[in-house]
Formats: structure tokens, sequence, C-alpha cells
């Protein structure tokens, strides 16, 4: 199996990696438009072999994995796929899901292309950061799935299972809003507490002498990627627009109650949302059933 | 040596838990107002014996570890040193201090009292939380230590580094300010998180099947417990707002800039505060060096 993945970041090499492991007779094909990357991925041995767009024409049935910031995405889908053979399968791995079905909705090779979200990764970039077993027990969202061709739908599920990972179907409206909710908020929330953080202390050594393993993990995710992560907020945002309004709501309520002393009142607001561990549990067991 | 730990939580069950290890000749009495609690305590083998607070009384030369939420300090800790013999030592590991301090300024054993702040934590809590070494290369804030009596500063400086704190020392007002910042706002930023993601969707399937890592440390905090935390935002109300404003503001600034398109500088954003990774990692260096 000829498999080509453009863009050779966290989430492209970590698929690189796991699908040579899974399916010993594969050729990965890297194409990253940084020659560093493209360099490190192959000296890793993420890659077999570097490539070029062009080199995609010749072969046939290949699969390509487009795991690239999603603005790059939305130019380059529709004019490889004017190029590709009848049983290749392209598909994506961006963190929305509307803007490129809307793109490609018209395309004569839309039954080509699959839409996916893997929900992995870590706050780390570039080959370098890519791992072994990623995906294992995570969930990769698929959309509009009857727009795809059956054969090449099988072939994509097939890598996806080897891989680990469970399957939700979802529209792409349904899943660029959810999604809004419990990933593009929580990055934005990180990135903005980092930035107060920063804004305030300027003596930094205030700040990691007394910052603790909490402050560690809420501003985790502000070391993302702002390539990665800019055109995702553009392509989201109305829907993050109205998570951002929602959050600030809560935020001015909850000062609220402190400026009036209603401490009966956070009490609630806290034990209330104390619930969430048994929604983060959930996580935990439906990860654990799978294994 | 006899250690009185008051509160058997987290950081107090972890405290004896260590100082037993390092102390072979301690005797760990253990007081809690949650009978529960302390059962748990002592069938953990977290304490050796169940005290209560009269049994201080009869004790020379004593530790007495204060644990409790923030205003059962306040009320406790003046009372207590009432009663205590001149040699006994008592601390308290709050995540305020000033208005422990303010409260006890004026006692007439206020040399037997040192205000500590441990920065160590998990977001779970009661005995069964405690760990061994919960506090090695962590960091110990203590303020006013020139009001605490030289030999009991020493005494309590040789359980820390017994421990494996590195030791701060700082004026309380500076520790509130700086503490909610890199503490208090982190929590408060956690709970609304939680709370506007859980308002929104109603089906919690749906979170938790699109949920990944990143909204799992974003939200981690929120899971704290509402008993320990209402009194220290009550304690250091105006530090925290001030911190919740700023933090809003930052978050209606970064929403403004969705809703003018304003991508550049919403990339410039995110750059910039992907210094805390820099920072990030000088915690994990000064953790290292002091290995």
């Amino acid at each position: 199996m000829n498999i080509f993945v453009v863009g050779l970041g966290l989430i492209g090499g970590s698929l690189a990696i796991d699908i040579k492991s899974n399916y010993k007779n594969s050729i990965i094909f890297g194409i990253d438009n940084n020659t560093n990357h493209l360099q490190e991925a192959l000296e890793l041995g993420v890659i077999d072999h570097k490539a070029t767009l062009k080199d995609i024409q010749e072969k046939s049935n290949a699969v390509i994995i487009i795991a690239i910031p999603v603005d790059a995405s939305l130019n380059l889908i529709p004019t490889l796929l004017d190029t590709i053979s009848d049983d290749t399968l392209v598909f994506d791995v961006g963190s929305t899901k509307r803007s490129i079905c809307e793109v490609i909705k018209n395309h004569p090779k839309r039954r080509n292309f699959l839409a996916t979200h893997p929900i992995a990764g870590t706050e780390f970039s570039g080959p370098n950061a890519a791992q072994k077993d990623l995906f294992r027990n995570k969930t990769n969202i698929i959309c509009e799935v009857e727009k795809t061709a059956f054969k090449l739908q099988e072939k994509a599920l097939g890598i996806f299972t080897s891989l680990g990972m469970r399957i939700r179907y979802m529209d792409a409206d349904s899943h660029d809003k959810h999604i809004a909710y419990v990933s593009h908020l929580s990055h934005i929330s990180s990135f903005m507490l980092g930035k107060t953080v920063i804004n305030e202390e300027k003596n930094e050594r205030d700040i990691f002498d007394m910052a603790g393993s909490g402050f560690a993990s809420t501003v985790r995710l502000a070391k993302s990627s702002p390539a990665m992560w800019t055109p995702i907020f553009q392509q989201n945002k109305k829907n993050v627009i109205e998570t951002l309004k929602e959050y600030i709501n809560n935020l001015e309520h909850f000062k609220t109650l402190l400026e009036q002393d209603d401490y009966s009142a956070i009490y609630a607001e806290m034990k209330n949302t104390n619930h969430i561990k048994q929604i983060l549990n959930g996580i935990k067991e439906t990860e654990l059933i799978k294994k």
C-alpha cells in the first residue's frame, strides 16, 4: 500500500509510524513544505521516502493523508483531488470539518475524500513530536461518511481500526459546534491564562517558583502552534465566539458572586461543576472498555 | 518527636506519611472532625494514633500541622496557640497567608507559629489521596519567618528540607498576590470552563466521546474540593477579583480580534504566549537541579 503523508507534524508523523507498524508492506512517502521537517522525518524513520505532490499522480490505489493547517488544506485538497487516480483515498485530519466539506462538496472526485478528525494530540509539534500508538483508544470523528465511495470508506475504517481508534459519525456542523466547546475553547482559555500571568509577572522567577502542577496543567495548551490554531479559530469563528461569550459570562458571574461576598453561591458553582469528575471518568472508562 | 496533624486530607496526610518515613522515632497523631477520615487515615497507616485537640496540651516539644480549610484555620489557630507549651511549633499549610498572619499578629504565642504554603497537591482530597514524596522538589513559601522563634524556624526547616522541599521567603501580601495568578485563577478558569461545557452539552455522551487529553488537562482542577476553595477565594478576594478582571479582559480582546477577523493579531497573541514554554521548562529545570 502506498501511503502519502502530507504534513509531517505530530499527527501526520504519528499516523505514519502506526500505519507502517500495522501494514508491513506499506511504503510511506512524506511530503512537507518544510525541508528540515522532511529530512528529520526521514532520519527518524517516520517515513520511508521523501516525495512531492507530483509523485502522487503516478501511483494508483494510494492513500493520501492531509495533516497540514486547515487553511492550507482548503487550498490543497481540491487541486489534489483533480490529479488523483479513481481508486485513491484522500483523508484529512483537521480540527474543523465544515469548511473543507463545503469547499469540495461539488468536486467531481468528492467520493475519493473522507473528512476525519482524530481527537488525539499533545501540545508539541513537528516530526520529532510524532509518537507510536498516539491514536489507540482515541475517538475519530468522521463527517459526511455517505459522500465517500463505499470501498474507500472501508479502506479508511480498516486503517483507523488497526490503529485502535473508535469511530463516531457526525455531520460537519455538529462536529464544529461540539469541538468548539471541548477543544477550541480549552486552547483559548489556556492561551489567555498564560498571557494574563506573563503580563503580570514580569519577574519570571516568581512565576516558576510559585507555580505548581495545577498551573502547568491549565496552561499546557498555551504551548500549541499558532500556525495550526489561527486558521482553526478562523474557520470555526462563529462557534468559537459563542463558546467564548458563554465562558466570559460564567467568569463574570463568578466575579460578581465574589464581589457580593456570596460564598454559598460560589460553593454551589464549584460543587455543581465537580460533576465533571464523572464525565472525565467516563472518558477513561470508555477507553478501558475499548482496550 | 510528637507530630499532630490536624486535617487528614491530601496535604496533611501526605505530610504525615513523609515525616513518618524521615523521622523513624516520630509518633504521628491524627486529628480530624470527620471521623470516617480519621479511621481511614489510621487504617491506611497514614497516622499512628487518633487524637483530639485536647491531647495536644499534654505534650511538650510537639509539632502541630494545621492542614484544614483556611477559614477553619483562622478560628482554630489562635485558640490552639493559647494552649500549647512554649517549645511547641505550629505551622499551617494554607493557600492564603495574609489573613492568618493578620489574625495572630498580636498573639502572645506568635513566635510558636510559622506560616507556610507548600505548593504541592493534586485535584483529589481526603486521606486516600495522600501520597509519599508529594513534596519532593516542590516549593514551600514561608511568610514572616522573622516572627517565628529561631529554634522553631530551625525545626520546621529541618522537616521541610528532609521532605525535599525548596524554601522561598516572602511577605504575606506578596504571596497572596502572586498565588492568585499562578494558582487561584487557574482553579476558577478550570471550574468555569467545566461549567460552560456541562451547561452546553446536556448530552454527556457527546462530551466524553469528543473530549481529548487537552480538555481533560484544562478542566482537571474543576474536580477540586469546594469546601477547601471557597474560603481561599474569600480570603484572597481582592487579588482574585483583580486577576479575574485581567483574564476576562484578555478573553474579551481575543474575542474582539476574532470578530474583526484580525488573524495576524490572533497569531501574535498565541506566539507571544508560547513563551510560557520556557517558563514551564524553567519549573522542570529547577526541579531537576534540586534533585
